[in-house]
């Protein structure tokens, strides 16, 4: 008799444990039936930003892979709109509740993988009835912002609640629709993935496109007018608004891990072994946004949602239960963002988070080119490396640049996974040719110039 | 009473090197005078192909300083148009010819850079007096073709003679200009750098351009009509030409080391150690396009005449003399190349390299785009990996994309520096946007294609 694993979370990673898992166990071997409380499968939330501005017109241009392509090509029982209610680890059984007409079901497994991603943060003046009113995690989210934007009265003043890569880029995605746009930032400046010296050019650059960017300012609440949303009334006084968009960042979905008493970390995500296990608690995995997971500069457990993250942890998983063998090492912090034409590359550690993880490090930065100079197109990029101090240790990088530049940060995001020093990265064979790079690459200037900080 | 370093050659190497001794040693501590035999210091040979096309319009936007700047700032006695015709390592003391007054000069030395550069190949049929045949190794070969498409009556037809990469860059720059091109190649197919399965994509591109491209066919002679290149005679007939550029290679420039005694290797390049003294000779060092260095795949000497490394050896020579310590590890093979709107990227060993070098191996071709593929400009980008067997240890990389792709070599250039395995490379944590890449990294789609490969 064939054994059965059931999916929690039928997004990114959920989906790439099960179709990992087929691979490798036929449907005579292993049954496998994904519950998923949306109506899609396998979608890049990542592009709803470029949905929502247009630059991705129809939305089923996200979906990576469709529940019936599952189901016909991977044999995959997928039951959309179907919530996990309760999972039972003695029994062996998840309850599920049917989104659409209130049935129950009962489902037993002999494997489950946990994967039901993250839930935004929504404060208490968002969770009212407040028409206008969005988070953008989802497809559907993305769906019913559009048809606010689409609808009468159009609404023409935006307000985006938080800085943060996603923030910032429906900002752009709503700039670029027509709309005046205001971003309301609680710390003292957006884009705090990268260090504040670095997060000024992105300032500059949404200013430069029409974005109005309010500072060290908190939303407090809401105004309506007829049940829509008029204002955000925040520390700074009210700022009108016909639609407000919540970037306010996610935490762990866990609620129903904590119930049947899966192990969380530090961080609020799921604990994990190497190979997507969740310890101590046999023939359960878990992946995606809902874990957490090693950071490999600090050594200490960190939660960074991320798809690419959670398709690689889903692989990881799926493999294993199929009866291969792999492991997810961890992360290293690595992460690129476009902001207008603004490209923000990024690395390991911050300077802030250097600190904090107790390392003592030298910070510089190297302003070049994208080309060698006299090559038409030749744009400023700047590069930040922050290394050990004494060794010399790569800890964290970032690249701002006009062009070319945010994939960059993968060559460095290669030298840190490998523990390299900023000496022997200067001498590292890096692509030269003049409509790529000057003789000296700005990741090559960079390491120099880190290596004379740490002989000072 | 101060030391004397003298600098044979002013390129790229020797600059770099007498530049970086300057820093850390005085002029009262150190003398410096570097000999040129040509008319500039430290240009950019790369840049010449875009300065023919007219892209780059100024010639001196190619010198990346000047000798009025090495006097002023670095106290750096530069003689142009000076040839270095000996070196007496018994005496130290160099003899040199003034090129304008045929005057000459006896230098003596303590410390020595021999930094001569490469000579290109040229065939006995484009040695004698026909005039319209160029080489573009200098900028003063740039200025005499240029000077020549620009001349009356103006060239039509031109024959650009080798595929390799300067070759196929000089065949964009005249198919701009608005000549015909027909590219002669001896071997099957031009663009050598890259595995012929991967070189066929840039032959694709290059034949969309206009560009002829006849390979197979040897050079053998040129006709010429009233002193003027009329034709190239060929193995398949002859082709007319109103001019002919050669792109044949380069070999190192070693006449004046061997009178001397200086140590060569079985590339013919100058031995050197990995503080880039020459072995066995005290106070001499070499840098640049004459010496061979370590290819730190195989393990073996290997000659690869780029700016890039001139650079970083010439700096590592120079802060050695200056007293400081810096190695150059060696190369792996990175370059990056642009055929007209195509970007090609290798590093490492191609599958004929890797045979020669005795490895087993698998090698695996990954079709994916340069963003994801519902982001607005999305193009084709594909990536082989040659991997060690039974190992999995990266041996050689190449990318051949239509925008945003050449660079991305170098994060597989870092994972090769590193000895990273296929399998190591599929959980490396790479930068992720829409714009930027798909979910799975077309780089780790090609990680995981040849772990499977390995696996069968």
């Amino acid at each position: 008799m064939a054994q059965r694993l059931i999916v929690v979370g039928g997004d990114a990673a959920g989906m790439a444990a099960a179709s990992q898992a087929r691979r490798r166990r036929g449907a005579d071997d292993l049954e496998i039936v994904a519950f998923e409380r949306g109506h899609f499968t396998s979608y890049s939330a990542c592009g709803i930003p470029y949905w929502i501005s247009g630059m991705v017109p129809e939305r089923d241009a996200l979906i990576a892979r469709d529940p019936a392509t599952f189901r016909a090509d991977f044999a995959i029982d997928v039951r959309l709109r179907t919530e996990v209610t309760g999972i039972d680890l003695d029994r062996r059984e998840v309850t599920a509740r049917r989104l659409d007409d209130g049935g129950e079901v009962r489902e037993r497994f002999d494997t489950l993988v946990y994967a039901t991603g993250a839930l935004p943060t929504v404060p208490d003046w968002a969770a009212g009835d407040v028409e206008g009113i969005f988070g953008i995690q989802t497809l559907d989210d993305g769906a019913a912002l559009r048809a606010w934007l689409e609808g009468t009265p159009a609404p023409r003043r935006a307000v985006v609640v938080g800085g943060g890569y996603v923030g910032v880029e429906l900002a752009e995605a709503l700039i670029e629709r027509g709309l005046t746009v205001t971003l309301v930032e609680q710390a003292e400046q957006p884009m705090s993935t990268v260090d504040p010296d670095m997060a000024g050019l992105v300032v500059t650059a949404m200013r430069g496109l029409g974005i109005e960017i309010r500072t060290g300012t908190a939303v407090t609440g809401v105004r309506q007018r007829e049940g829509r949303v008029s204002a955000v009334v925040t520390t700074a006084g009210p700022v009108p608004a016909d639609v407000v968009v919540l970037g306010l960042g996610v935490r762990p979905n866990t609620g129903l891990a904590r119930a049947a008493g899966l192990p969380l970390g530090p961080t609020g995500g799921i604990r994990v072994d190497r190979r997507m296990r969740v310890p101590g608690v046999p023939d359960v995995w878990a992946a995606g946004d809902c874990v957490e997971t090693l950071h490999r500069v600090t050594g200490m457990p960190v939660h960074i949602p991320l798809g690419t993250h959670a398709n690689k942890q889903g692989r990881v998983a799926g493999i294993n239960i199929g009866g291969g063998y792999a492991t997810f090492p961890g992360v290293i912090g690595t992460a690129v963002t476009k902001v207008c034409d603004l490209e923000v590359g990024r690395t390991g550690l911050r300077e802030q988070d250097a600190t904090a993880a107790g390392f003592e490090f030298v910070s510089v930065i190297a302003e070049s080119t994208n080309r060698a100079g006299y090559y038409p197109g030749a744009r400023p990029m700047t590069v930040k490396l922050i290394a050990e101090r004494p060794t010399g240790r790569l800890l964290g990088a970032q690249i701002v640049g006009w062009s070319e530049a945010a994939k960059r940060i993968d060559a460095l995001a290669v030298a840190l996974w490998n523990e390299m020093t900023v000496d022997e990265m200067t001498a590292l064979d890096l692509g030269y040719a003049p409509p790529y790079a000057p003789v000296w690459d700005p990741v090559l200037i960079a390491a120099r110039k880190a290596v004379d900080a740490l002989a000072r």
